[in-house]
């Protein structure tokens, strides 16, 4: 099959044929229709998140594709036949542990020896990968796997994240960035009854975006006085300030969230970045500061396939644009130029 | 002022001179817009609700006007000043107790002793009315009084008894009802990401009209194989059941209700039935059933109010009928035919 | 091994010599220390349950003994060797669902197929037995599995009844029934900062045992004014009741429950009886009513090994009676005479 | 009445007689029997708290009494007679706000113009006080006031602080600074089913008390391998982390908490201390950083007389030094030096 493989520090990735995998036990092989090019793909390729990675690897963790072929001693409680559309998680919890019984899989010890497409198993930027099956998730028939790939990272991140924040209807949102899973958090935030809808930039392209996307107010971080201009979209402060850059410093988010509210991050890479925060503000407002991983691939991305198959949310207003696989390095240079809100590689 | 006065039982309701009320200390009194034609009314009137009314009462439970006068010692924390749109809730809280403290106002002892328009405080069919401020909820700038009446029962009712089963984003429903408070719930449902929404009756105009309201899917109850139906429609039963209906059986709830589903069931009027309800089967597939009553006026309303001011659910397509005050008799004629959506009345 | 198998309905289990079971792949192979005898066997017996049973079976729910030895490809996350105290579980979820995954595990529907000693899977009344390692629970070192099998049936039950209803600190409960389940209610009801603890029942003697268990107050359920008895113990009605026979009537936990208070309901056993409800009640005083099928294993045992590792509460007081194996068939008789709080069969 | 009165920033409270207050419409006056010595009033005598105090203010939050009248146009839904034993709670919310409705009353704006002994009322180092009545809770009868006070700070604080951290039966908890709040916490932990609990202090008296108080492990910080000792008391991370300093720098707690965990902190006092955040790291393992504010005094202080009243916490344990009116001032003088668990003056 083609694939693009990963040739060594600093290389770009190379289009070449490799066997095809053969799903094993437990597992299932998946015929790849769309992968996301996704920030933390920066960060991997750097060895800033996981440290160097093998030659020959297989990146892409953004994955919708059909079933091909379903292993020996697959559980298959959904029934799933060949040839059915579904989505692949890059987080694979172990089905065992109590983190995996109880709501909090992406948090299972099993992330640190493998996550597909970042750590130990071979991702989806090529025709084909198998994974265990409890990392295959059923997409909706109405549903193009040719654009559902963001719904296995960048919806699903920003899914996780507002429910972390216990994001229900009626309650007032702050996004703090349009990029990718901003974007998403917006359309998301849309779909299930918060208002208003604040979205927080310094790209005046982004924030026109956000506006279509379905962002209430949009404001320029840069402009003088934001901080009036996002209290001033709000009633009483924001319920949830969500930071969806990688290195926030907080500020903005503390002075525009309730009392009571919660302050909800993602995004990795880099570990050395410090927020200074004010430990007695945070005492005296009742504020909340909540860390989210990825997404919890059996609970999140079901209700995503949900929202998306209703029309609650729209993917193809996210993707910005569409890649073949010959052009995934430009796709990748482009990610860094800020280009996208969402690109995708499409095989097969 | 005009107000529709009652004149005893199986009288039609007279529209008559009154004098204007006067805002006691702690109360507000609200210029009246619209008032809603409601079910529980006939039940009032019957003297099945709360017993015989008082002669000379008023009632009239769903309200929305404007402020009128702020009385003496009013707390005020939403800084409301005259001539600004409010709802007013027909629950009235004491404020003080755990009940009020704790997320459950709804069930605040003082409800025994006083509901606005039910007992002991005089109701929304009149121009203007007195309330404690507990009731006074503000309305946003971009709605109408006009027509905002419905939030403060139909839509709150509605929407409480979803959250009191939590439903969130993802979960699928089953609206068993497509009245007032079904059509709303439907309205709701699509508004905070519920999907799909079954909406069951035995009416083809309100199944039409349930469509139009954001239903999924519409099914007839009294087919053959309406149970059928309903199952095809969900994926793995239901995770909520929702029955409008006053009276109902729970034989189709249960039987399309998933595993860790749950039932909610509101709507009052006559003590006397009884449920069968198979106990075994609530064990062993872990059913839970909830009553639900009214709504929490500081937590619903303004949840409400936010869904219809971001145009995530539009109240002008739930009002089927407005009349004229010298007309409510025959609204209520109408009501008891089963004409109406939602019916209002306009004051001022 | 010796085994008390089952020979056919009506016939008593006879101990004999079978083959010992080895673990096939993901599965432990489990030494047996004690085993319990639970009420629910009665129903199994009777073929009330699931029908009738496999002559040859293999009988007994409620297990503790240690790891004897691991089969091949156990992911093994708490790294569980050779000779450690373990419980097992009879419930055996999939690990792959969307109930696995969300903290719902007890009704996956793997649930229909398969349950250790209960269907498909020989159970704990025998020196020996094998299950998938997700119904394997570490047990903690200084608790004795020749008295720690209740936490897996009667506490586990229990428990995961009261974390239905939302059992937490401050809260009032009234627990009807105090056999064995109801009795580990007691004591776990105690454990987590409920207050008061009402226990009702028809049997003195179990009663007293009630006190000694943690009950603040007893009360005898024949008495004339047992209704009255049971709201005076309470300041505002019971947060929760909790129904732990098979056929309530609801009669008494919806007198003394308060507004907004939760009633569930635990046990087994005919499918025919149907309770009366009274909807209408349910919904003025915002009642709910959760049907609660046995626990999450990898979620409740793990709390109880701490409760009781901790010494909160304190199996040996709930454990009546101590068989040895031959005597198997009379402990089921004395059973059902109601002689036991929990009675527990020694092997090995 | 006799009363410890506020005379100058650095100048000693001065026992003084003052006119006795009376009850305003919607108060109660309140006959006090203890007040605690709260490390909160160090910084409010300071002026670092709520800047400058008016001389002749009464100081002291941590309040239990009788009722001694009751005002005009009270609510009373307890029913309160003169006589009857109470706490004050030093945060009195409006009442009517949606913070007051959603349990989240410790944040009603109301905060910032009163709180009892604090801002705009006079406290409780006096005979006797008087404060609107949503302020005053019952207290158990098998209570004694003399003793009750420190549930009305250093409980209260520590409960809200458990209960925003979701702490619940079974999950593992680690309890850094063992004084009042602390040691109250720790004893709050036992009650409601926490294991292990893990107390860290640098003052070995204070470990030895928290070891009675029912800590599970001590562990002195300033040993070189505190955090492995720690580690080594939980099986897999702390659920649940409480610093109970005012300045904590999170460095241990951020390396003992689970993946997914919570860290809770409360205190006041200093307004510019920073902690340093490591940002991704909150992201890689999920974690939860609250800041907790005082306690919500219907929800929390009803919970806590339960468990007081049913013996599940001991107040009498926790009170480690009782003194007359005219010691106060060595009183915290004191408490500056350490020697407190927590300290209570009596009065009447």
């Amino acid at each position: 099959m083609k694939a693009a493989v990963y040739k060594g520090y600093g290389l770009p990735l190379e289009i070449e044929e490799v066997p095809n995998p053969a799903p094993k036990e437990g597992e299932v092989l998946v015929k790849v229709a769309s992968t996301g090019i996704c920030h933390s793909d920066l960060h991997l390729l750097s060895g800033e998140l996981v440290g160097p990675l093998p030659n020959g690897f297989i990146i892409g963790h953004e994955i919708a594709g059909w079933v091909e072929k379903i292993g020996e001693n697959v559980k298959n409680p959904y029934g799933l036949k060949e040839g059915d559309p579904v989505l692949v998680s890059w987080i694979v919890p172990c089905g065992i542990c109590r983190y995996c019984a109880n709501g909090k899989e992406n948090y299972c010890k099993d992330n640190a020896k493998r996550l597909v497409g970042l750590i130990g198993i071979n991702g989806g930027h090529a025709e084909y990968l198998t994974v265990p099956e409890i990392a295959v998730i059923p997409l909706a028939k109405n549903l193009d796997p040719y654009y559902s790939s963001p719904i296995a990272c960048a919806y699903g991140t920003a899914y996780n994240a507002l429910k972390s924040a216990n994001a229900t209807s009626g309650k007032s949102v702050v996004i703090v960035g349009a990029g990718g899973v901003g974007s998403a958090a917006i359309q998301l935030a849309n779909s299930i009854g918060l208002n208003p809808i604040v979205a927080v930039d310094i790209d005046e392209n982004k924030l026109k975006s956000a506006k279509l996307l379905g962002a209430t107010h949009i404001i320029n971080a840069n402009e003088n006085d934001a901080r009036a201009k996002v209290l001033e979209a709000l009633e009483d402060g924001a319920d949830i300030v969500y930071e969806t850059k990688p290195y926030p410093d907080f500020k903005l988010s503390l002075e525009v969230v309730k009392s009571g509210g919660t302050i909800v991050v993602t995004g990795l890479g880099g570990f050395s970045t410090l927020a200074q925060i004010p430990v007695t503000l945070f005492v005296s407002r009742g504020i909340t500061l909540i860390g989210s991983l990825g997404y919890r691939p059996r609970i999140d991305l079901p209700d995503l396939v949900s929202l998306a198959s209703s029309g609650k949310i729209d993917i193809k207003k996210l993707v910005s644009h569409i890649y073949t696989p010959d052009r995934i390095n430009e796709a990748y240079e482009n990610l860094k130029k800020g280009l996208h809100i969402r690109a995708i590689i499409r095989w097969n």
